[in-house]
């Protein structure tokens, strides 16, 4: 029995919080597709092929990683894909209420389970938009997220 | 890639919200294994024997579950069946963060990942504890747990 | 002694949920104000006249529930109708934590005790937004929402 | 239509929090009864005669207000008193998950509804537990009970 | 051994939450930044200048409090003041969980430590959002902020 | 000015998780207490004077900071070293809540401010009862407690 599952989000970039659970999910699944959102919010960093392609870069050792653009209802998304299985990273009581409530509403319309692991202790105060807001000032995100991103956010703040 | 998962508590009793655990799980993963915590607290209403009897007796229709006792650490169990993954339901936010801290020390020591699953919305207010108080006072719990169940604990009041 | 309570919301559009609260809450007591909040954020898929509309062929049949707009304090409102409690239903700790910052202020500046009921299980994921997204990107709404609802919002998105 | 409620808990001491909490509730409603739990867990203060005799004097002056013993499950006290509706103080998040819980379990198996009032900011840190805590260290309780209780608890600790 | 410390926030406006806070902090520690946000959101109703100018009015009596603006990250503005500690006042959960992720990532980049008083119980429902709305719809503030605040609310409703 | 802040806790045993919070607080401030409460619940691993010892012995490099045996209430305590601050880790949120109760309490009472600090990432999952229950089955905690508190945990074992 192989068991496939889908990690979304919008990557806007993607952090080591990000790939921890990339490899920790592509060690104990036999497929792990991530679902890049096409629309990141109001004011994206990175456009959608900018992020999938810093998203195939950093996981480019990971043999049972791919990596796809997703828009529309997640349902959707695994149905297509054939997947039943969706993976989600939780860090706080926060994140946990609103994932709890996606999830719930994603097994309602589509048989989609949500499966959430807890982010590991050292990543579990990063977040996309915090990495975001220190570059955009100028401080320093090499701790934070891969070479290949920390450098494309130090080109885009010129 | 065979992907097998333990599924641990106390089970007394199995009631209807742990029952849809099993079933979600059981339907995904390759293999789950019922892992029945032998001291279930200081004043158990059944023990281990009878909670492991009754847990056989209502997952039989499910080919790929099996029931086992354990004691002891969660992690040393998965490593004697050979199992890398755990299985939670969250009910509500209390329950999360402990069993956070529960999956940050199981990784830790053992390497084990925990998986939460969020309890279906029926049965987000139930519990062993909730159901045994209303037996106890001689309330009606058929909507709470399995035939089997709820007879034994009319026969235990008497 | 009478005992009048209002229910605030924007109803962008009334769901399932909203109902529920409304049924139950008619049931208790006297008589259920339904105070529709013209403004209901910045792009609201119904203008206050048709969430009025809906809320009142949805209510119709509850004989001691009105709808009425309203805009400003929420206390100047219960002023304006002479009642002294406002009734909310809560999901998730997430709700609890604002309205009970809510609840203060209303008490605080006018006097308005605020109840608060707990949202039936089934219904505890479903939110006005959530059901929105699902039929922005064509989604079946038909379990979220009543008959009324689900035809406007699939003639709204044409 | 009146409105009766009942306002349970063990009441081992009655706190000016309590006392807030029935104070508005019966300003609200038409009667209220306050249930005090006999068996107030293993080690109480005073037992139920003396709670309810202090819970007498200190409500004396609000004549819709009535004082009763309660054990067993609380729907089949208000089956009893032919009352629909429950009243509960919220404190904090984490009152309101497990008091979230009981209202769905009695809602369920009684048909009786839970509303929750919040605590008045000044008491929302005062609980039964904490001010026996500080009386058995020798600390003064009179902001946090009032004297006929105060009184009571000086002369327990002789 | 001086103990300075920095207390940041928007201040749009100065609520008696805030002074409280300030209080407290300035009568325990050496000195007190009071570091004035300058890019206050989308739509602030004072401009930095203002709220700084109120900021020190209200703060006048305490000799070891100052205030200054800021921009950009926190953690540069505690290295230009030779300060390691921020002082932030915590009202609710979902505070909590946010500034808990900011302590983190400010002590990871910065070596600031962040310490979090509680705030006052009968500030607790208080917040510069919920006094604004107030205000807006002809509500009374003064129980919310000082007089010369309140005097300009007033004002800037013309 | 001097400022002195206490440190409470039962350190039943001492994990590294309190070490972090010491050596972080001793940083910070001129001089710091360690409050090892005496009576540790019901039934401790380590009786006070044990639990001293190793506090001594982990905390012997730091200068200004003392270790003493507390009972009674901790206002009480801190009355009489002469010191108006605690300090508290805060791991979750439901820390954080019992944690604020206490803090308004001991403001209330005694006149006491109570600090936060967030513990760090790595041991936001640790603490001594769950260190003591793995020692219980014989698993490692050389990860969790300092050498010579996991030689008597050892030791003790036996």
């Amino acid at each position: 029995m192989t068991v496939s599952v889908v990690y979304p989000g919008s990557f806007d970039p993607v952090t080591y919080g990000h790939i921890d659970v990339i490899q920790r999910a592509a060690s104990r699944f036999s497929r792990l597709i991530v679902a890049c959102l096409q629309n990141a919010g109001k004011d994206p960093m990175f456009d959608v092929e900018e992020r999938i392609a810093l998203l195939e870069e950093v996981t480019g050792d990971l043999r049972n990683v791919e990596v796809a653009a997703f828009d529309g209802l997640l349902v959707d998304f695994c149905r297509e894909h054939d997947v039943r299985l969706v993976v989600k990273g939780l860090r706080a009581v926060s994140d946990f209420e609103y994932e709890l409530q996606m999830a719930q509403m994603n097994r309602s319309i589509g048989g989609v389970e949500t499966l959430f692991l807890t982010a590991s202790p050292i990543y579990s105060f990063l977040s996309s938009s915090l990495v975001k807001e220190i570059a955009r000032f100028g401080g320093d995100v090499t701790d934070f997220v891969p070479p290949p991103v920390a450098d494309r956010m130090r080109a885009r703040r010129w």
